[in-house]
């Protein structure tokens, strides 16, 4: 199955549509769980497939040090090698390649960075970080990009755009050239990854809109809009959305990377985000934070202790179904990995029958009820 | 259901039977998982129930320590706690606290003893250890007993199982004083708990035999055999295991605690032992220790980055059936959660299938056959 999307269904600018990969189709607005290191932390894929995940994120820089892409690509590609048939996107490893902060540094041809598990020296460039990419094999990978870091000047903001629109350039070269080379090629009727751009520009509302424009330009299947939840105030987040997600073709899909709250992810599909991504369920569950319909609980709070009620008593979810509070509380409070693996289902759970039932409501033509249910994401806690 | 015990086969000494409890029936032989704080460490409830667990054994001194048996009487008993709908047999912290080492002190009245949690001050007599695990509520409990330390004397541990005698009597009256008390008492048509008295005297075929022959007369619906595994040889643990089994009535159950390596609870079988308990299968797990019909692997060994086949091509656990050794080896070398979840649910597959093997050979007949095919219990590695 080659790439293809499909808007079933508009509701202002929210859209509920269909992606179709090699490796299975998505239905969207969809919510992408993080799973780094080719693992969902604690979480069986067993498990991944009964929550109802349609599509993981894997990080290439993660992979590239540990096992290793030449590793993945010799086992068939990050599928086979997870037991994940299922579609997969990777980042382009330029996003956590910035977040090493003193660990690198970025020239026209690249980035050098030091390995934050052993201090090694390596090289990524748009060609190397897509090589990778091909490596890995995911249905849906992403060029590489400079984040830019918050707050930036003007000037060197305007830079840093043009250089990610010269390596969006390059990364779609060497797709290219090198497509053939994924692990899965045979195997999948000669279909092949897809590329999506990312849109830059950091705080700039001109620079978002250029970055975008052009990068339309260089004609992508898929738009991330990259470079934001980088420290900057919510209001301005939605305000570089806004400016960036109007310039973006109808038709093609459109990824927003790194959100957000459950809240905040309801707000984004109604300016017309179609796919998401976001550590937050997962990482606060393993610190205890939970996303309930009731609101945020912190589980290991002693008035839990003695509550033999579920932790959300809308939740359908098999924690819900089975586990009290009091439980739940009591496996934190003791430090047990249940507490781990039972949190991150239950917050999994609720991400997604978020973005179930937003896709739900744009069919029925529903959403704006829906929305208006939903706490304004400026004011919520992220 | 009140408590019954029924052999079904034997043959030589092993028996297959089924053990009859409140919360349901257990097929004998049988491996207890251990679950120390209401939790086996990364594996949720469906799973075990997946995996075939039939009885799990929670630790009194944890549960006593956190969340505390007081609150776990409050919420119904450890079965509702942990939502667990099935057998649970508690040990009487006895073992627990006798590992403490010097944080305890033995009088003939109790031990006195620091909690390794805060250093916090607690006792435990015979009538406070069955108090708390009447609160706790599991189907089956122990006797409150002292664990001879090893090596010790001889009059030292002649003294220590007397004493031993004398606290199983005190745990006996006070369970038979209280046991109406126990928190689902009134839910499960008034059946009461189960205590089991434990034989003790150390390393001491004479007194294993009188601790047994003494203890039998306290007239028990069941009975351990405790103070084993604690340093002595293997060798050394069959002779103490053979002193006292053939003392105890061939229509109770026997329950040899805190053992063994797949190899070693076969053999415990063959001397006629019906319920076993350890930590092995999932301490191992923990550590990337892994039993599989083909032996014992070290999930982190350099050899399996890039091997593609099942942990155990025999196994038909959940496990083997999808992940590869490449993909286990790279979870437990990154550190990462699923690799524990994953080790523990084939370790302890391993171990049920074992026994679900040994009772099947048992009912046919064949158990000297399947004996013969597992390695001397001695040679192996614990």
């Amino acid at each position: 199955m080659s790439f293809r999307f499909q808007v079933e269904a508009r509701e202002g600018e929210a859209r509920a549509g269909r992606l179709f990969t090699p490796h299975g189709e998505v239905q969207t607005p969809v919510f992408m769980p993080v799973g780094t290191l080719a693992t969902v932390k604690g979480v069986p894929q067993d498990t991944l497939e009964e929550l109802g995940v349609q599509v993981l994120l894997n990080n290439t820089y993660h992979l590239y040090l540990r096992p290793g892409v030449e590793m993945v690509r010799q086992l068939g590609g990050v599928q086979k090698f997870m037991s994940w048939d299922h579609p997969i996107l990777t980042d382009s490893g330029g996003f956590q390649v910035f977040s090493l902060s003193d660990l690198r540094k970025v020239t026209e041809n690249g980035v050098a960075f030091r390995s934050h598990l052993d201090g090694s020296s390596h090289f990524f460039s748009p060609e190397s970080a897509i090589a990778a990419e091909i490596s890995l094999g995911a249905d849906i990978i992403m060029a590489f990009d400079e984040c830019t870091e918050h707050p930036a000047e003007y000037a060197r903001t305007r830079d840093s755009m043009e250089m990610t629109l010269r390596w969006a350039r390059r990364s779609k070269e060497y797709l290219e050239a090198h497509k053939h080379e994924v692990p899965w090629f045979a195997g999948r009727g000669e279909s092949v990854q897809t590329l999506f751009g990312i849109v830059q520009g950091g705080m700039f509302a001109d620079l978002r809109r250029e970055s975008a424009q052009r990068t339309v330009e260089l004609d992508f299947p898929g738009y991330a809009i990259g470079g934001l939840s980088v420290g900057e105030p919510r209001p301005m987040t939605y305000e570089m959305v806004d400016a960036a997600i109007r310039f973006l073709p109808p038709d093609k899909p459109r990824y927003l990377m790194g959100v957000g709250t459950p809240e905040e992810i309801v707000h984004y599909v109604a300016m017309g985000v179609d796919m998401m991504d976001c550590v937050l369920p997962t990482r606060a569950a393993r610190h205890g934070l939970l996303f309930t319909s009731e609101g945020r609980i912190t589980i290991k709070n002693a008035r839990f202790a003695q509550d033999d009620g579920p932790l959300d008593p809308n939740c359908r979810c098999k924690v819900c179904a089975r586990y009290s509070r009091a439980y739940l509380r009591h496996l934190y409070a003791s430090n047990e990995l249940l507490a781990q693996v039972l949190n991150t289902i239950h917050n999994l759970a609720y991400y997604l029958d978020t973005m179930r039932r937003v896709r739900q409501a744009i069919l029925l033509g529903e959403f704006a009820i829906f929305l208006s249910g939903v706490r304004p994401p400026h004011l919520s806690v992220s």
